[in-house]
This record gives C-alpha cells, sequence and structure tokens, in this order.
C-alpha cells in the first residue's frame, strides 16, 4: 500500500498539478477517485481532508495537506533525491528566483486562464453558454503575462531557470485547457512563449497524467 | 546605505505585506516612493524592476525581486535569526502546513478580500460608484473561507501554528483594508476570526507600517 493518496479527479485541473508533480520524481501513489458529479467533494470524509470541499485532497503517512501549489511544494522538498530536480538547488537568493515565477503563476497566469478555460472548454462541456466579454477581458490580461513570459524566455529555456522547475509545471494543466480552444492563439503568436509550451507539455510525466483513464 | 530597498507606496497592500515582513525582522532597508498618479510604475526604470508595473519592487545587493510573497518568503528565510521567526522551523512536513496556510491566502482569501476592498474602500476614496453586486457576491465567498478559518483557529492560536507566521502576515493589507469598511462584519460575527484579527493587527511591527507617511 503506497503512503502517498491522491484524493481527486484525472479531470480537475488542481488534480492534474499534482499528478504531474508525482510523475515527475518517479513516486509510487495510490489515486483515489472522487466523483464530483455524485457530490462526493462536499461528503464528510472529504471535508476532513480539504475543508473547502475542493479537489485535490493529499495525504503521505500523517501528513493531510490541500492546496495544489502546496502539496508540489512538499512533494519536490521532501523528495528532493528522486525522478526530476523540480527546485533551485543553491542560495537563498537562487531560491527566490525560483519562488517569484511560483507566485507569478499563483496570482497572475490562474486567473485569467482558468476564466477562459472555464469560459471556453468547461461550460460548452456542460451545454452552458459563453460569456464573449468574460473571454475578451481575460485575454487582455492573460495576454500581458504572456508579454513578460515571451520577454522572460528570451533570457531563460524555462521561467525560473535553464531546467524546468516547479514554476513551468504549475501552468500545465491550464495551458492544456487553452490549447483545446480558440485561446490557443495566445501562446501561438509569441514564439518563444509557444517554444516553452510545446517543450512542457511534450514532458513523458504530463503524457502520463493525460492518458489515466477518466473516471 | 542600506542593501535592501523596497520601491512602492504606503498605500499599496503589496507595498505593505514587505514593509510588515522588513518590520518583524527588524531589518534596514531603504524605501524608494513611487507615485503611482503620476504614473510612475509605468516608467521605463521601474519596469526594469517589475515587468508587471505593479508595486511593489525590491532589491537586495544584487538581487531583484518583485511579487510581495516571493519577497517575504526570501527575508524569512535568507534573516531567519533576525527579529520575528516568521517559519516554522522543522521537518519538511512541518513546512508543508505553513506552505498549506500560504496558498490557502494566495489563493482562497485574496481575491474576494482583494474585490471587496476594491469596491468599497478605494473606488469610493477615488469618487467612483460601488458595485453591491460584486460585495454582494465576493461576501459569499470571503465568508466561506472565514468559515474554514474559524474552525482552523480552535486548533491552534495562529493559521500555521500557534505562532505568528508568514501565513499570517500576509492577511493584514487586505484585512486592514476591510476593517475601514461595512466588510469588517465578516471578521466580526466569527469569534476565532475576530480574536486573531485584533491579535495581528495591534503587532508593533504593523503599527509601524501604518504610521509611515503617505507619500
Amino acid at each position: 500500500m503506497a503512503a502517498i493518496k491522491v484524493h481527486g479527479s484525472p479531470m480537475s485541473t488542481a488534480t492534474r498539478r499534482v499528478l504531474a508533480c508525482l510523475y515527475e520524481k518517479e513516486l509510487d501513489f495510490q489515486f483515489v477517485p472522487i466523483n464530483m458529479a455524485a457530490g462526493e467533494h462536499k461528503s464528510e470524509n472529504f471535508l476532513a481532508l480539504n475543508p473547502f470541499g475542493q479537489l485535490p485532497a493529499f495525504e503521505d503517512g500523517d501528513l493531510k495537506l490541500f492546496e495544489s501549489r502546496a502539496v508540489t511544494h512538499y512533494l519536490a522538498h521532501e523528495y528532493a533525491d528522486k525522478g526530476t530536480q523540480l527546485l533551485i538547488a543553491g542560495s537563498n537568493k537562487e531560491a527566490a528566483i525560483l519562488d517569484l515565477w511560483t507566485e507569478v503563476e499563483g496570482q497572475r497566469f490562474n486567473a485569467p486562464s482558468s476564466a477562459i478555460g472555464w469560459e471556453l472548454f468547461y461550460k460548452p462541456f456542460f451545454g452552458m453558454a459563453t460569456d464573449a466579454a468574460v473571454v475578451e477581458e481575460n485575454e487582455g490580461l492573460l495576454g500581458k503575462v504572456l508579454d513578460v513570459y515571451e520577454t522572460r524566455l528570451t533570457q531563460s529555456k524555462y521561467l525560473a531557470s535553464d531546467n524546468f522547475t516547479l514554476a513551468d509545471l504549475y501552468h500545465l494543466p491550464n495551458i492544456e485547457c487553452l490549447l483545446a480552444t480558440p485561446a490557443k492563439k495566445l501562446f501561438e503568436s509569441r514564439p518563444h512563449v509557444s517554444a516553452w509550451v510545446k517543450e512542457i507539455t511534450a514532458r513523458p510525466a504530463w503524457s502520463k497524467v493525460l492518458a489515466m483513464p477518466k473516471h
């Protein structure tokens, strides 16, 4: 029985962030599918693991965690010697550059990319109508973020350094979602962003996430 | 000349997050006021420090950083032996609990509290009309987050542990803003949250931030 358990759905972007990290670190884990359509994420058992009632929840032995970025940060530190090195080893000043770009993802990339994904990917999937004004506003916001990335990616191969780190990994679920929508033009129109998107979505660990059975 | 420089405004919530950390750590620093009304945050000089053109920007010798949470995370690690200990010392599992609650602030508390602050504090200040529907929606979202805090604060004195940490500090600027609006009822109606708010806003380091001249 694996000590690491992920309670989530392979369709949930936050669950995918944790799964991508587990595959990069080549860690054994038990996946516990949570059926959102059946409301399992609002059950007493799940709320004991994540009081916000949102996917995923995570266990490693006695440790119970939630928030996908906190989980992956823990995995990268606790299992530093396994699989892909997702951190920047070195001084606090070097580590700060990784923190900077993970914060940029969490505070600047995540909200507009999630909003566009909801409008253009999930709403049509659920038979709901897309709000074009929301798409337009968030495409404007996301475009400005990607302009900064375009410049940054002329300075280093990946966002935080010349190596793939958590900062890149955090982007994968929302990028994958937008690639299935017309909003992919925001990536394709920026050459360095486009090359980075191709590179990070082609990682074997990410392919394993996408190949998981959709419960 | 101090090695640490903060370019920002004492009225900006993100600048205040960094200033609170500097005062907690009892560090010398140079404050470089940026006049947003004059558009100084969009000047070439400022954009070289923060390409997103938002306050604050930060320097410590050769290190240039932005994103208030990345800056404070760096300060807490680099100056671990100075002033207030803002981290959880110990194993990766213990540190993960701090990461969890800083992520909760960044991903769950920040957006609705910022939206309410904009509508009820900043918009009236700039002579703009408050959107009551936006306030109502975000008060609902923030109330659910504070329900989780209310339970959490029966288990530990502060969010991440029985000591004040970065997880609490991150909340100070938005809480201070909402305390000046009718939305303070969201704190006052929850006894443990209310006690926690009183405790963290009474810290001497926070008083020093509030006492800074408003350039």
